[in-house]
């Protein structure tokens, strides 16, 4: 097989590659994913790079570079196929590492945790008291003492040679691991929130239940698809493709334990215990489960309830006998992310009814009728994290994330008050929602012509400007909102109102009767509600019952890191959950198409 | 490394060794195990072999072959050196397969397997019906439904690939495996007696409770010594011992998996379900377990609990995702065995005292005393079957295995009625007990001299002879009873004898206390009771209170493959019971050196 040496800049890796794979695989396969929200489809064309040297040809015409752009090197990655050795730039866009929502409305749990550290000292045998090993600890421990097979063989050993003061590993009432109680090494867990875009993890000490450090990346499977539809497509149509989206996840989860590791300066070894909260297709696809039926009518997840397994059997570089926890699943594709959504905002603590929203790739909503919980996923695809708006892009540095209205003009944020290079997902409702109010732009979605524009400021009226024949609205120099972009939000908010009034209905409830309402989502606590709920994102219910919880499903999965309890309360929340199929609702279309609209003021 | 290549007659078994490695460790790599009941310490004499070309050097001084046997090239397997090719002989002595029992009282229990097949059929999702697939297997399955790992990643493939009309094999409410219930493979189970000196394995159909075959061997550690104790200084002073000792049990194990498996005609992977029954150091050692704490005062067990593992994990060769149990263990070297002969004896239905003595190279007591069970454990050593003893020989083809009184008169009864070889352990009680009935042997286990012989018949005269200044008792042609194997007996005899007065004593009971004597053990059923009273084996009860359970540690572990409620009477008879360290006693040295003497009649 011929191979060839190919290498990335700015980072300088280098690495050989097979002839003929794409340079998205091979930049994969070097550690650095680019995105391709069309799934590698030659389509969007977001996964450009630029070939410094080397020749190269295409899998299909690439109609998203003009003639100029190819002659300066420029390729879409996903479409450039490897036939001799290259060096390729990685444009910053890709390259840099983006700004993902850590935090979170803050940490409401006893410390719990299920896997846990306790230290103690047993008596050594003699010739009065010969008990078994196990027999000793159990007693010592009081508690009805299971023990995990591959510790077995060293349990002797390792007493001894601890000289009976140790440090025990407990998973409730299994011990999973001895250590001496002298050296006294931490014993820690790592919390993540396994987004369909973006990854997180916190890493806690399990003892005194303090965050120890924080990381997150971009999930390496975007390589393969930017929504989860696309990831499955993908497992579906390539022998290899389920293999290589479970290695693609497992490289970005290992990435970031290392990370964590690094930033707190302990071995991974030091990791006992994962939990984990994604959406149905990112849990199944992480544990190579089989999910072809999940890529088709009627939907089907393989799996429900949580799982508990070995993390290092799972393909997670952490201590050998730590244990990986699973969300439950609902159904379809309301996974593990929408209950540890539901666990954070304690969904089974209310007394009224409420409404979660979550707002990411997939948008998932769950409404607390008063009894049950209906849950749905809609396909709000990436336009809310900057993806397929014409001048979209991720909240990094240079994105417009905040537009206010001020001196009777629109004024832009920007993120490290860079040159303004794109806007994300806030800056799009913002600005979105003041065109509305000024009436530049129709409920409709449509941008005024400049002749129908009465009374309005004239600097506004100047940043109204024609694109290729369109209206476009400019916001910056090089950063256009275009009419196109107006109809991928509608299209992305049509489809969370839309399941949002549909569940309302269902459960014969009006928004009125919301005493909450949670927004969730790696980007919900910088949203300005005032403006989602102008363009209908969040249903018309009085300010003060909105909250922002953040990115709930991390939350969730801390939680239920340090508190076994959790466990009980996430298959609580399951057994009260209805999964409602929006697609299979006749009612759904009617309701979506009659969303397209932005509410009347 | 020199590597010389050394063929086995007659199996004519070649492979290559490395130079400096004895004849008995190439033996067992080319899996022909030569027994070495001395532990390989060249001074048993047993594993003589005859080396049919090529030249070796000693270890050691081979003091138990005669000029003319070297010559012959008979060598000692165990302390002779490969240096250059050879061709080695192994005597039919120990290539013959023994004649181990696998009978026994039968099976009492209700069909009630842990591990078991059920055959259903679920619903194929649709529309109005998008559960998961684990939500559709519990519900038609009516269980809290868990699910084996290993199995997650192929369920959804399997259950639309047999169109949802499967076998699920289930251990309790895990789910094991999928299978097609169109194809309806077998589910089946196998139970271990993992001896010292013999493995005994049967095999279940689960599903009828049916036996389907029945296999049995020599344990491929006899290599490394003939008892607990020789096989744990093994483990202890060779860096490599616990691994090799590991790898030999094994490789018994699977040996007989594979036996079994042909027998019946199925694949090795049908069998879902293993129990397993031994002594502490054969459990342990098989585990992998550090069990150097059990050569050395207290004899601390690693383990006391059961164990349910994987048995792929555990390294048997049956269908990956098969469960093993591993009988839990009272103390020191009171193990599972035990535990499994008290399970078949039903020591946890009784309610007047009762004792247990299960007679292996390992002699176990346990006795019932009406409130709690006292377990012991004696060193008998192996002259009950026949080793250690002058001419003594197991049970198998040549050995004189009943000796009666018949026209005044011994008369021997040859296995397979061939020309007498050796003796076996029944016919060494019966010989000792029937020659003390005459006088010829003292109540101290002295032959009288000839001269002190009165009033016996000629032809029991005749058969006293001298052998080398000693006296002996001539059974037949070469097959003597000498003064040392009767003192052999003694001290065999003595262990058990002085064990089982202890325990009546520590319980403030005597022999009529005891409602119940249950003899156990592989030759258990063809002992003579009032000759084993007459030595003084069996205490003196009335016969009628004897009973025979011959193999009890293998139907044990027949009731535990066929009854999951086995689980919780073996805890309940552990939680009843205390290990009695004899040794530890000072009483104990004193009722040894009484027991001696056999009893006055």
């Amino acid at each position: 097989m011929t191979e060839h040496r190919i290498t990335f800049q700015p980072s300088g890796r280098t690495l050989n590659v097979p002839a003929g794979v794409t340079i998205v695989e091979a930049a994969l396969r070097a550690g650095i994913p680019i995105e391709a929200p069309c799934g590698s489809g030659g389509t969007c064309g977001k996964c450009r790079v630029r070939v410094v040297s080397g020749q190269t040809s295409s899998v299909r015409s690439a109609c998203r570079l003009s003639e100029a752009e190819r002659a300066a090197g420029w390729r879409l990655a996903c479409a450039t196929i490897i036939e001799e050795p290259l060096v390729v730039e990685i444009p910053k866009s890709h390259a840099q590492s983006t700004q993902i929502l850590t935090s979170d409305t803050g940490l409401a749990t006893t410390l719990a945790p299920s896997v846990h550290a306790r230290d103690i000292v047993l008596p050594a045998p003699s010739l009065e008291d010969d008990r078994a090993d196990t027999a000793r600890l159990a007693e010592t421990l009081k508690v009805s003492l299971q023990i995990e097979p591959g510790l077995l063989p060293m349990l002797a050993t390792r007493l001894r040679l601890f000289n009976w003061r140790i440090r025990a590993v407990m998973d409730r009432d299994c011990l999973l691991d001895v250590l001496s109680a002298d050296a006294a090494p931490p014993v820690l867990g790592a919390a993540f929130d396994l987004g369909t875009t973006t990854v997180v993890g916190t890493l806690f000490d399990l003892t005194t239940g303090q965050p120890r450090a924080v990381a997150s990346s971009l999930n390496n499977q975007i390589a393969h698809g930017d929504d989860v539809l696309a990831r499955i497509r993908h497992a579906r149509e390539n022998s290899e493709g389920a293999r290589q989206l479970q290695a693609a996840v497992l490289k970005t989860l290992n990435d970031i334990l290392r990370s964590l590791a690094e930033q707190a300066e302990v071995p991974a070894t030091a990791v006992y215990s994962v939990t984990l909260a994604g959406n149905t297709a990112m849990q199944q696809l992480l544990l190579g489960l089989d999910s072809r039926a999940l890529g088709e009518v009627p939907f089907v997840p393989v799996f429900d309830q949580a799982l508990d397994l070995s993390a290092s059997h799972a393909g997670l570089m952490v201590n050998p006998f730590a244990r990986l926890r699973v969300f439950p699943q609902v159904g379809g594709f309301v996974g593990g992310d929408t209950v540890s959504c539901m666990l954070a905002a304690e969904f089974d603590q209310l007394k009224a009814p409420a409404l979660l929203i979550d707002i990411g790739t997939n948008g998932e909503i769950a409404l607390f009728t008063g009894k049950e919980i209906f849950c749905a996923s809609t396909a709000a695809g990436p336009a809310f994290e900057g993806a397929r708006i014409s001048c979209g892009m991720r909240a990094t540095s240079g994105a417009i994330d905040q537009i206010t209205w001020r001196d009777n003009d629109l004024a832009c944020h920007t993120i490290g008050n860079a040159t303004p290079a794109g806007l994300c997902g806030t800056a799009l409702i913002d600005a979105t929602a003041e065109l509305l109010r000024t009436g530049i732009l129709e409920d409709t979605g449509r941008f005024l012509d400049p002749e129908e524009i009465e009374n309005q400021p004239p600097a506004l009226r100047e940043r109204l400007v024609e694109d290729n024949g369109a209206p476009a609205f400019c916001l910056a120099d090089n950063v256009l909102l275009r009419q196109q972009d107006i109809r991928e939000l509608q299209l992305a908010t049509a489809a969370i109102r839309a399941g949002v009034e549909i569940l309302l209905k269902l459960a014969n409830l009006t928004p009125d009767d919301l005493r909450d309402v949670f927004l969730a989502g790696a980007f919900g606590n910088l949203i300005r509600p005032v403006n989602a709920q102008r363009i209908g994102l969040l249903p018309a219910v009085p300010l003060d019952r909105i909250r922002f919880i953040g990115n709930a499903s991390s939350l969730g999965a801390k939680i239920a890191l340090l508190n076994r309890h959790a466990q009980t309360r996430t298959a609580a929340l399951c057994r009260m959950s209805r999964h409602i199929d929006l697609g299979n609702l006749p009612d759904f279309q009617d309701a979506f198409v009659g969303a397209i609209i932005f509410p009347a003021e």
